[in-house]
């Protein structure tokens, strides 16, 4: 039932710089034409927005990751919530498909910044009225936000994949959290899909021995499937797919992440491995196309993200997308 | 070498009503005289707080951990904060030993608050300019504030106990976290006492079968050592002992957390089993006499906070304290 | 006259733990359903609460005194506040038909807190937008928020009452109120009556000698009737009641009062007294079934609340419900 | 004993346009120079401020009641903490013997400001730190700020002034309280003089009769001394001489109010009756030369500011100065 | 196309005591009631606001310049905003035609105050969500606010009027920007009549020589238009206009101004010149009817503001207005 | 002579990584050992910041322009003081020679944002409590920060500089202001060489025509010194060149700017053009070696940073640096 008071604001949705093409996708998928929104950078790399049509009033939405170039993505970011607040939008959401420097969401050192904070106030100082992002890193980065802030997960996304890829195989699969940091939604693929689980940490009783990533759980003669949020450079995984070969897993393994940040030649040093069944991302980060790869499969949060703002603009839950 | 600029606020130090006794003992550690300072509630219950002494320009320490009574313990603290603030003190810093709320620190469910934060927002609002606290359940509960906070933790202490008390024992000894939530902490004492580690963590493959503590390392004939942060009802420790038992352990089990709050019978539940050889807390929160018991063992933070808050006061490191 | 444009934003009303029975008698007396929230305490007594019905974009109200006990009512609107805004209510309203710690809305003696003002900051540091209370302690309070405050009053539902239960006796009735703090209000309810007022004040001229009650105004031979905001203990009535008769008032008195917080054995010290015809209360604050008392009768505010919430929801004027 | 640490900014006091008379005596009281601060208004109107000596690091202040013309006081007082801060002065204490818009603290008809909180809220927006100001209008205005306020009163000094003047009458006075608003200030006098108290409360049994105003106390024959905080017009103080008159107090009636606003022909309203034997207010508000009278009086706090303005620069108990 | 979501707020305008002529003139171009609100001072010159109607969930809209009286009229401002946030207005627009202080913009010389950030820091803290306003003296007052505000201008009407009044003559006609502050806008003039350009600007080469208007681009022999944002005294418009006659332009000079603030005997000492032709200015300030004067222009904004609060109530673009 | 309580912080100085050459020279210059700050990226660009000394109670200074990549810088700057914020620095001020996106202080078409208050507040966010800078594009951007800002001048270098180096040739010499932006400054450098000056700006009479660039002033036969704050393509500086060459002027022109941003090869556009005798800039950016020429000299600001952060530290004055 479709209440008639729910939907008074107008809906604008705009692409930022950071990733046009999933942005287009969401638009697409909205079936409303893409917001006109200009953005350059000057010779001196300062960046430029403008919004070209009236925004007044409107319920807006930015689509903008702050993936790589993190901090011009990020002043890019801010620079179109200053413009639509200063331009009278009613409600200004950006949408952060991935959120740049949520691993700094603590102080692991003394006398450190805590910068996954210091972007949330920065956003809100913008004037962002709600957030709307994908898998972050901490759970904890929502109470850097008073302000209402939408989790959307790729979780099913990826269970589906398996699910339909790995059918018949199922009961030889078992899903790793590489440590212990992610249990708990590594937990939830492995309930979806009915299979064991197993979780590395790292350990090392003295400091003359190496450090020595134990696995907990049976992985002998199991196809493992590695599940992170996200992929920089690849080693941990790497170190994951070593701990996991050394406890007998097949030579098949799949490795499964949200955000494919990928940086140097992250993918090749994954995908050229031959146990490395197939590595599977979301384009939530926009991957250009040299970076390609036969094993590399990433599934598409569009429709994800579209279905989220429809029911943002229009008052219907979003949780209720994840039951 | 003396700084003569570094200690130009005079030091007040007040005992809140949530843990007197560890108040002052800090106070007496710190040899300044107890600062003056009513508490007491009216017939309704609602709190009142004055100060009896002049607070003017003072470096002033409140010290109330938000125990049991929790949100009582907290408006105390907050009345005493804004005392503070309007009778011109220049420093204010809420000395909190155990920080209530700390597990609500992430929406788990949807439309849950975040209370660590509201209860951070609300010390802020009243007028702290520091935070000082022990061992926090969350890290990001740091990300919280963005006034400073010193984070002290009680890990050496636990340290130097067990490297006492278990001397000739320890290469029998594995120091085991209940779950993967903690393990940092809980690897920091395995490390510093040089001895293996376990990690239990839960699992249910289908939502038939009942859920599974796994136990990863090897606990098989050895005394464990479980560390936690905080017990509340002492359940999920039972629960880590059963586990531990299951996969052979020897029936001499130590159980360390920071923490004791210890509510209703948790001391006689835990301690009366016989395989549990101690349980060691601090007294972080107050612990009322008819809670002691043969086998429950108390360190004092009292030296730690002590030198901590000197240390603030005259802008030594604190950081330095742990290393 | 109904505006079309005027109630766009859908109503959704929660009961807080403070006081259901008024909270449900609102909910019934506006025919909407009752907001689903959940609130429990954990084993160490912290609150937590959760809605478990989508409240985006809803115009969303929390009825809850801050009635004893004190800090857990508070703490649980807050959470409650928290939550609402988390989960993207568009316009937050706690309705608090008892505002706890309204006493100390100054500072009687130096150092102490201004807690009335603390709490209106939590409060709107938790995220309320707009705040409906009833009779407060103390007008200045309405200066502590800068959010608009809907200021109820029940003194018609007192005026009504006497003029239907004292009708013929009118002529011998005088209005009292017991200090010189709250005349303006008590004013009111003798003009309405049309009947004369008497104000009592308490004076001691040299440290020596008691201090008494003068009574100000002609009291002999009449009934009267005895307005207060609120009663906690009953002392200060009893005193009002002792100067009443020692300046020869009738053995029938009346003794009104918006909140009836009516710690320990208030009820009984007061209506046990063969003096007392009667005391007259709200609902405002939750009254167990054991201190009911024959001679105890309470006016229920739910539907001036009722009222007050559909006209704020329907954007049409509150203050006119008073004209 | 003096603590070395306590005084270490320097002290510099600055005389505002509203009152320089009282803000150079106060300054030559506390034996330091003259801060040197321009003003001056613009051809339309403009304030104008500067400061021409350096007060980067200084505690300073600034002396300036916000008596008629109120708004541009006001502003000039904003202007002057404005460039203060921005000019890096360590701490802003405006001094406001006198504060503007006090009666206006909080909304006696729908619709209306505060205007009290919002010039609180301007002074803090401002860059004030801390307040300081004498016998305020309404208590509740302590409240209405989050940073330190002193609240300085001339109650002293009127009851030194009648404890001398009035020395072998007093068993014959009475003090009166015109109002119920202010008992509790007046109280102080009468007992700190040792004698009777009387308060006047105006009532209005029904809309056809006048309003009266009653006296409860016995004034009779007595010498009356009214105790207001303000005079503006002086039509409700001769409301309250009236009444006195015609309760048969003496034609000896004493006048005494801290803030001589006195607008108009107010004080020969007041002075030139001949029952009126004297008018005492403070200089917290100029007078001009054409206002003096020979029943006027004038008691000056020019001490009372210096001997805080010291003990705040100082850090030493203010409010012991009123113990 | 009527967006039927667009104007879900109803408007009401209210005329503040500033301009009362131009706020009527705009309501009844709008076609609206005027909105009811009351304003007066009392005898010591305090504002009083009060709103007469119920304004709740409307879009309100003040329309009051900050002209002389500045502080006066600055607060009577304030009042009415923080009277109708109380009131709970759902969006609070100040619309000042005229903005006092804006030419306190900057620190000229060292401690000095930056007034028109205190005017916007203290309009955003009485509770605007939204400014309007008309040809600010400095652009970059549009930073002093993170709230929306539209800049209005009237070259428009500038334009129109020279373009039809001296239609004949434009190839005769310099614009002349009067010093080198406003090039911009004055630029603006002389592209849209399609006409040359002339820039006055001061220098001194040395200290001992008198200051000198040097005048840029030729005006020769031809007819000048000084555009000005806002003439005060009328002192630098005549500085311009000696030098232009000492540059040989004819006789014939026209000067206009958006904001005629014309303080004292300003009006004579422009118009009454043999050389001036006509001093044009809006009605964005009240002009006195002893200020008329033959060669007086004042041409209205009134449609121009009509226009932008119909638009902003109904969020159509307003920039669109000067396309 | 030297105030004994003015001192009272301890001084750290940080070279952030924008320019650790002038940031070492400021260092050195003031003779403290530098601050001990760790800067590094991550793989992924992200920004990492960690002190590695105390500064709890320190006045700790960080010297970072936000030039090219100025997100990059700017990130940097704001971790660092998020960091030392929670390091518990008493007085956190960030140096910035350069300050980047100062061009986008206004809006100059709708719906763009204003970024350099976008940069104000997040510096404000991240815990600045003052700011020190240098030569800001436009003045107004002081008013974007409510925080004490000390604008230092690099004009006084430009002053010595031309005084020493065309000593005998100043009665030759014209300064020229390229556009009528900036003729404040410009007009204080001919003051001070007491010399001519020349004023540029654009106009196009109507659309059809070029746009010319008028020059005010005469130029014939003279040494131009062309004065800017800021070069970053050299277009329009050399837009200027030929403006002043059609004018007559000698085919010997400097040109001189604070800021020498100089992109791409801007440096060879303008050194390479036989006209200009020299470009002179400042170090206020850092100047890759590459990018130097024969003809440009760089003079240095570390004195002057150096100076005004020993008053700042020291509480004396430095406007008086400028006197």
């Amino acid at each position: 039932m479709q209440n008639p008071l729910l939907s008074e604001f107008e809906l604008k949705v705009f692409a930022g710089p950071g990733n046009p093409e999933l942005a287009y996708a969401v638009i697409e998928q909205l079936g409303v034409p893409a917001g006109k929104m200009i953005y350059r950078q000057f010779p001196d790399g300062e960046s430029y927005v403008r919004f070209e049509e009236s925004v007044r009033g409107t319920d807006a939405y930015i689509i903008q990751p702050t993936s790589p170039p993190v901090d011009t993505n990020l002043m890019a970011l801010l620079a179109a919530i200053d413009a639509l607040r200063r331009a009278s939008a009613r409600r200004i959401t950006p949408v952060i498909p991935y959120y740049g420097y949520a691993r700094q969401e603590k102080r692991a050192l003394p006398r450190e910044p805590i910068m996954a904070k210091l972007v949330a106030d920065m956003l809100v100082a913008a004037g962002a009225h709600r957030i709307m992002c994908l898998d972050l890193h901490a759970d904890a980065i929502q109470g850097f936000f008073n302000i209402p802030l939408d989790h959307l997960t790729a979780v099913n996304l990826f269970i589906d994949y398996f699910a339909s890829e790995l059918q018949p195989l199922l009961p030889e699969v078992v899903v790793v959290s590489p440590d212990e940091g992610r249990v708990k939604k590594v937990r939830q693929v492995a309930q979806a899909l009915q299979v064991e689980l197993a979780v590395g940490y790292k350990h090392r009783p003295d400091t003359l021995s190496p450090e020595v990533t134990h696995l907990a759980g049976n992985v002998n003669n199991k196809i493992p499937i590695i599940v992170e949020d996200m992929i920089t450079t690849g080693s941990s995984i790497l170190q994951a797919v070593e701990a996991l070969l050394s406890h007998g897993c097949r030579r098949q393994i799949y490795v499964a992440a949200t955000h494919g940040v990928l940086v140097g030649s992250a993918v090749a040093r994954i995908c050229d491995r031959p146990e490395i069944a197939a590595l599977i991302v979301t384009d939530s980060v926009a991957l250009p196309a040299e970076k390609h790869h036969p094993k590399l499969k990433v599934l598409s949060v569009a429709n994800l993200f579209a279905e989220a703002i429809r029911r943002a603009n229009s008052n219907e839950s979003i949780t209720s997308l994840f039951d």
